[in-house]
């Protein structure tokens, strides 16, 4: 890279001194020190010269770098991907950049990728945890570095989280698919300890005992998708009591369900009602479009901005759970039996 | 935050010297100069006191900060959202870290993105360039900023881009299209200045035009996708000789058209044939899967981060022009008629 240009290169230019082009830079306003004239001729020759003030070296000196890290669990997941530019454009309105990284659902990467933002001065973090990452939020908690969760979250944990009602969510849709007509109602979920999910698997099975009717949970693992959500809907399907009715935990586990629903040839809602959480364009395209569960990312992701700036500005003085509602949008996919 | 460690506070508990204690903690490999024992203790109380080597300072002094900016278009648009997680992934395996934003089609946020990312001093740049933008990549080659672009180019400039054959990937799916029976071919693309773009619509266009057949094309907006691409299958679809087949130049183009087909209730392929640019889920649920064009994604993003780093560590010598073949997916939203 070619060498920058420095305060010295513009006070050479100017025939001043280097301390009053670095006072003339900084200072927005014009004071009665420096003649309005200079200033002007100062700011013209830093443009010439292409300067760029050093941010590092002027967060070094002043412990903010305006800068937020965040991560997710996968970047190329669209929901994932929707939230990022939610807390971005969020951020942005604030004067935050934010850097980005993908944790992989992975425990080592996680933590690194917190080690390397935390390197990088970021004033904080925005995190969407990986299963089993207690410890790591507690070691953060510790540092007392600034930091607020969004969607998943560790309820046992006195920190700052944002999401949704998630068994409400769920006991919702499946009251639903009870009051159109289903009464072999099964749930595909990941086998997994994140608490966000479990709370959906738990409004699943509420609703279902409510109404009288039992339990037809089936999970996948996350690193086995394909595979093990095809057996789950083999699985639900068999028998001489086959489901009426599918009720998927996440957007990419009802893409690989729909994909084999498609294969099998089987007809939505005619054979099996489809509900899923989050949303995709492929339930738009879907000929039976199908009733989602709607996060509200947008909300979600300046609620997180909000709050995370909060605790870098004032230092966090207690923790704040934000919840906030999510929608049952109908359609075709579960009508009326 | 906590204050962090020191390298005086491991020094003190140590009862030894700052500079013992730095040069135990910056060399891996023991040497003559510290005993075993000693360099043992110093390291078990960096951890224990949670020692977070300062990696700003250093990259200060080394002129090196080992983090690649990479600015896409849009982070919540899959395609750009799975370019940017192969990037990530072979930069981690360099032992890179990305650092992300969206430029959101936008040449003032390109601007500013590539002047936060330069202040956070990263070693170099891997940009999907903003339509317009060629004024930044000239000032990008005179500041001799490493950098490559990558999916969309300016074939007219000195650099390195990475990219696909454009041109040849239209014309192959246009004859496709002629080979499978259809007579009028639409297509439905942006209103551009964009060099990749423009190469689709010409690959179209001479394609029709080898074959004796002629142009259909419409335009849409950007800023206006929903509404004009509308517009756009209207114009394709009245009259007396309406199209048979659409051409969609990206994948929001088609996921946008798909919808509009379908609250018409045209059926696909049989009253009109779709080939689309790019992947998508929704595709591959669409009732009748449609035909693609796949980009090498893949090969593509690694391809980016290991002619960056060619151009951070031998400095930029020639720029590298790298063209990788796509491929054409063929199902049943373009069978023969």
């Amino acid at each position: 890279m070619k060498k920058k240009t420095s305060l010295k290169d513009i006070a050479q230019e100017a025939g001043v001194s280097t301390a009053l082009v670095s006072y003339v830079l900084t200072n927005k306003e014009e004071k009665a020190r420096v003649g309005q004239e200079m200033a002007k001729k100062i700011r013209k020759i830093a443009q010439k010269l292409n300067y760029q003030p050093n941010h590092i070296a002027r967060s070094l000196k002043s412990g903010r770098s305006d800068t937020i890290g965040l991560i997710v669990a996968d970047i190329s997941n669209p929901f994932f991907g929707n939230i990022a530019r939610t807390i971005e454009d969020e951020a942005k309105r604030n004067n935050y950049t934010v850097i980005f990284g993908s944790s992989d659902e992975n425990l080592d990467k996680s933590s690194d990728l917190i080690n390397v933002l935390l390197n990088r001065q970021v004033d904080g973090l925005i995190l969407i945890p990986t299963e089993g990452s207690e410890q790591q939020i507690k070691q953060l908690r510790k540092q007392q570095v600034p930091f607020v969760l969004i969607d998943r979250y560790f309820p046992q944990l006195p920190v700052s989280q944002i999401g949704i009602n998630n068994f409400q969510a769920s006991y919702n849709a499946i009251s639903h698919l009870v009051k159109t007509g289903h009464q072999r109602i099964g749930m595909i979920a990941y086998k997994t300890a994140l608490y966000h999910i479990n709370e959906r698997k738990r409004g699943y099975t509420e609703a279902l005992a409510d109404n009288g009717q039992n339990s037809m949970m089936k999970l996948a693992r996350y690193s086995h998708i394909r595979e093990e959500t095809r057996q789950a809907i083999d699985q639900l399907l068999r028998g001489r009591k086959p489901a009426d009715a599918v009720f998927f935990a996440t957007n990419s586990l009802a893409i690989e369900g729909l994909k084999y629903i498609n294969e099998l040839g089987i007809k939505v809602p005619e054979e099996l009602a489809v509900v899923s959480f989050d949303e995709s364009e492929a339930f738009d395209l879907f000929y039976s479009p199908i009733t989602f569960i709607r996060q509200p990312i947008q909300e979600m992701g300046n609620a997180a901005v909000r709050v995370l700036l909060e605790h870098i500005r004032n230092g966090e003085k207690t923790p704040e759970n934000i919840c906030i509602n999510s929608e049952l949008v109908i359609r075709q996919s579960s009508r009326r039996r």
